[in-house]
């Protein structure tokens, strides 16, 4: 059953995609685009912030140079390493916008095979570098920025060389994948066997499977199966203590699970090399509806409904006013729930009948209703939905502070911390720009004890003080979920711009053996240090 | 919304329950039973080994006392100290039949709050001695039975007087619910609200919500929720480092899941004390049904295209045409799947229709169809597995070999492990006493991507030797299981009987990091030595 194909490899950083900011840098907003953006934001400025040329970067100087049987994986080139300095959250576009690249790499090495990450961890561990290990480095949490100051020099290892299905297994729906590979290509790989992994983060496009495991990523099901979690079978690991293989099982109780302990450790343990993903057939039955609601306290009471129904709804997304009226679904003070229903093995109607008599029954009105994934409303909401990051882009280089997070918390707690957000942020936000912020909120998953809320700030920025301003907003946000209880991410991981949440929320014993963990996988504290957890408690 | 109900405490053992073998010893089978029983058994004996009287039994010397400011905790009684030595495997209730019971604890703790759990790890700590928890004693893979050599003593600790529903939230379907609660305890303060677990694994009367949670218990639903792990939204875990709890959410990606380390960990990191536990609602619409089919392969395809095909039935049963006859659901080598359906929110007979078709399509005959969880197949097969273990316990005493053995591998792996272990299996026992075994199977769980099937395993033991004949079946279990890539236990832990398979299948970087969160979390070593990992790799 084995199906090697080799879609072709890049020898370096894609020459389409931004250094700077999200994805394909042919997709970036123009100028123009720019500045009539901003003009719908009371108090932003005028004019774009250029983008600097490559050349232009001030970068650090490189401290270590590459081992010569593994020079051809290295590269010390000024575009890849200032491609692999940040994430892709606001306060990284807006620092690399800036010019202030101080925390490049040293290094970025491009591993072929996993041989080559064996190899890359042995030298690294020797000299003292620390790695950051990299997918496409879509991280919004500060997960692959080196900010500890204490090794040799710092190698950001580019796992997208690693990029292939190895294996399919089409009676048991899954597929042994190498953890390098994108959203597209592992698609891609996957569509001629009739089968697909359905994990559609926004980032889906630029982002790897790899990345998704060590950050517990969130994906297309809103209920039922919403992280990568749920879809794993199987790691391999490469640790400097060696290599971790977990025998691939459709469920077993022998001991703690082993992969749950390298799902969302963020590149701390090991790297992950391959995974045996659970896959879906292809849906071939599909159906949506849009429902209304007056009231958004109603409509969070229809969606607890069908969190419990027992239906698993694959889309169940409510928008609140302020979202829906942005998203151009719905205005009027009202709020929008979408739902969807997919797939390969029956029809769907039935089912999504179903969900709309429950939303109905909670005081919600039909609005539109399609056969297939479209209908006017969800299709608005799709596009604007992976436009998103590009606009967001786009108002960055007008300094508008534009930016999200994102949490889950059970359903008694959910309508306090939305009124807090709403409030206390938006006096942060008044604080600290001087302006009214738009607060919006939507669910990205429901669950039978909770949603999954998913706010966005937008507000004007002072040029030059965007990524500070942003921080004290930032700070105030985890402060207040953590207040009511509320995970400090559901599904960007904790990296290091939510330490200072996640230090307070995880159980002290679990960060203890957390550490202990470290110290026995990785016991020269090379691996992306500063996630997570500090090595020494 | 806190309700606190306390029932009534037990200062030792309940009086009812057996010592030497499953449950209530009142729902023992008379001597007369045992011999008709044995008689269907071609050699087995003819005369039921006798009961042993407590007064009878040689218990080896207490060699620590109890410390004075805890002493209303303990107990030294024979009684309770003979009923705590073993789990409720087929080689427990033999050697405890034989009167063997050198392995008990020298004292058994009932502690009654969770502060009482903390001091008795204090003290067992300072004073080297070991600690086994105990919950309601249901294990079949030596969960519970002390082997080590080298603590000072050995102390039991039953957990069933923490057994309060402390919390329960209704809008979340939740509730707070200490570890030593029994299931129909625990139910019984959960109906009041109109909720339920909703977790019944065949031990359901005599097991606890602790013994679960430590051993990633199987239970009632058959797809989709199928572990314990998937009902847990937090735990509180007394450690001797410390108290670890966890935020109670319903669904997170900050880090690792704290609980995923616990769960499974069989007593070796902590002593669970309380889960938020995500609960149903009363289910009030239900439908079952029964498909034959003539061949095992056919049906096992059928149950595939179930497993996947995303209506996720509450009860999918497949008996192989042993299991069937011996179950009197159906002869002449045809295989029973029983089929069930329910839910709280919506009629049901739609998806069943959708079920059943499925299998009809596949070459299955509807022979049963019952609007309720009833029918004649479902009845007689639902009664047969809730007297099991008193049955077995009447061919224990007729020294006749009656264990199971269950395990999960991939789709593609099936047939020939099914095959593997009929064949092998009945070698094993064939050279072991010289007769022919009875090998059945059926599934207990089944998922997109294979399912875990459960073993039967009896053949007339050598009065005396029952238990080294086992062992000798049983480690020959183990090498097929581990030769076909099938899992050492899918619902069953690892225990100390385990320990060959798991230790062959556990990535051994996995096991570094279990010992190492042991000496993080019991420097001293004292929490249920030698379950799942040696301290000292």
């Amino acid at each position: 059953m084995a199906d090697r194909t080799s879609p072709s490899r890049r020898a370096g950083a894609a020459p389409s995609r931004s250094w700077w900011g999200w994805g394909d840098a042919a997709r970036a907003l123009p100028d123009a685009e720019c500045v009539a953006l901003a003009a719908l934001v009371p108090g932003a400025a005028s004019t774009a912030l250029p983008v600097p040329s490559i050349a232009s970067l001030e970068l650090p100087p490189v401290r270590v140079s590459a081992p010569g049987a593994l020079a051809h994986l290295f590269s010390s080139d000024p575009a890849d390493r200032a491609a692999h300095t940040y994430g892709k959250a606001f306060r990284d576009v807006v620092r690399a916008l800036s010019g202030d690249l101080a925390a490049a790499p040293d290094l970025v090495a491009f591993p072929r095979e996993e041989r080559d990450v064996v190899d890359l961890l042995d030298w690294a561990a020797g000299a003292g570098v620390a790695v950051i290990p990299y997918g496409a480095g879509s991280s919004v949490v500060g997960g692959v920025e080196y900010r500890a100051g204490d090794h040799k020099g710092v190698l950001s290892m580019d796992l997208s060389g690693l990029d292939r299905v190895l294996e399919t297994d089409r009676t048991g729906r899954s597929a042994r994948i190498q953890a390098g590979a994108l959203g597209p290509v592992l698609e891609a790989q996957l569509r001629p066997h009739g089968l697909t992994l359905r994990h559609f983060p926004q980032s889906f496009e630029f982002s790897t499977l790899g990345g998704w495991l060590a950050t517990r990523a969130g994906g297309h099901y809103a209920t039922l199966h919403t992280h990568i979690d749920d879809l794993t079978a199987a790691l391999r690991v490469v640790t400097p203590a060696g290599v971790s293989e977990s025998l691939r099982l459709p469920g077993s109780g022998a001991g703690p699970s082993p992969d749950r302990l390298f799902l969302g450790s963020e590149g701390t343990l090991g790297i992950i090399t391959e995974a045996w993903m659970r896959l879906q057939d292809r849906p071939v039955h599909k159906a949506s509806a849009s429902v209304v609601f007056d009231r958004f306290p109603v409509a969070v009471d229809a969606v607890r409904a069908i969190a419990q129904s027992g239906l698993h709804p694959a889309n169940c997304r409510l928008l609140d006013p302020g979202e829906a009226a942005l998203s151009g679904v719905a205005g009027g003070g009202r709020s929008v729930l979408v739902l969807g229903v997919e797939s390969a093995h029956h029809p769907v109607d039935d089912r999504l009948a179903e969900l709309v008599a429950l939303a109905r029954d909670h005081g919600g009105t039909l609005v539109g209703e399609s056969p297939g994934s479209g209908g006017s409303a969800v299709g608005a909401w799709r596009s604007a939905f992976l436009r998103m990051p590009y606009v967001r882009d786009g108002l960055a280089r007008m300094s508008v502070i534009s930016e999200t997070f994102e949490t889950a918390c059970t359903w008694d707690r959910f309508p306090e911390l939305y009124e807090a957000v709403r409030r206390d942020v938006g006096a942060v936000v008044r604080a600290a720009t001087g302006a009214e912020a738009l607060i919006n909120c939507r669910f990205t998953h429901v669950y039978p004890d909770g949603p999954a809320p998913y706010f966005t700030v937008i507000a004007p920025g002072r040029r030059g003080s965007e990524a500070a301003q942003w921080d004290e907003i930032k700070a105030a946000a985890m402060r207040i979920l953590g207040e009511h209880r509320a995970t400090v991410t559901h599904h960007h991981a904790v990296g290091r711009d939510h330490r200072p949440g996640y230090d307070r929320q995880r159980p002290e014993p679990f960060a203890d053996v957390l550490r202990a963990a470290k110290r026995t996988l990785d016991p020269a504290g090379i691996l992306n240090p500063g996630v997570l957890f500090d090595a020494a408690g």
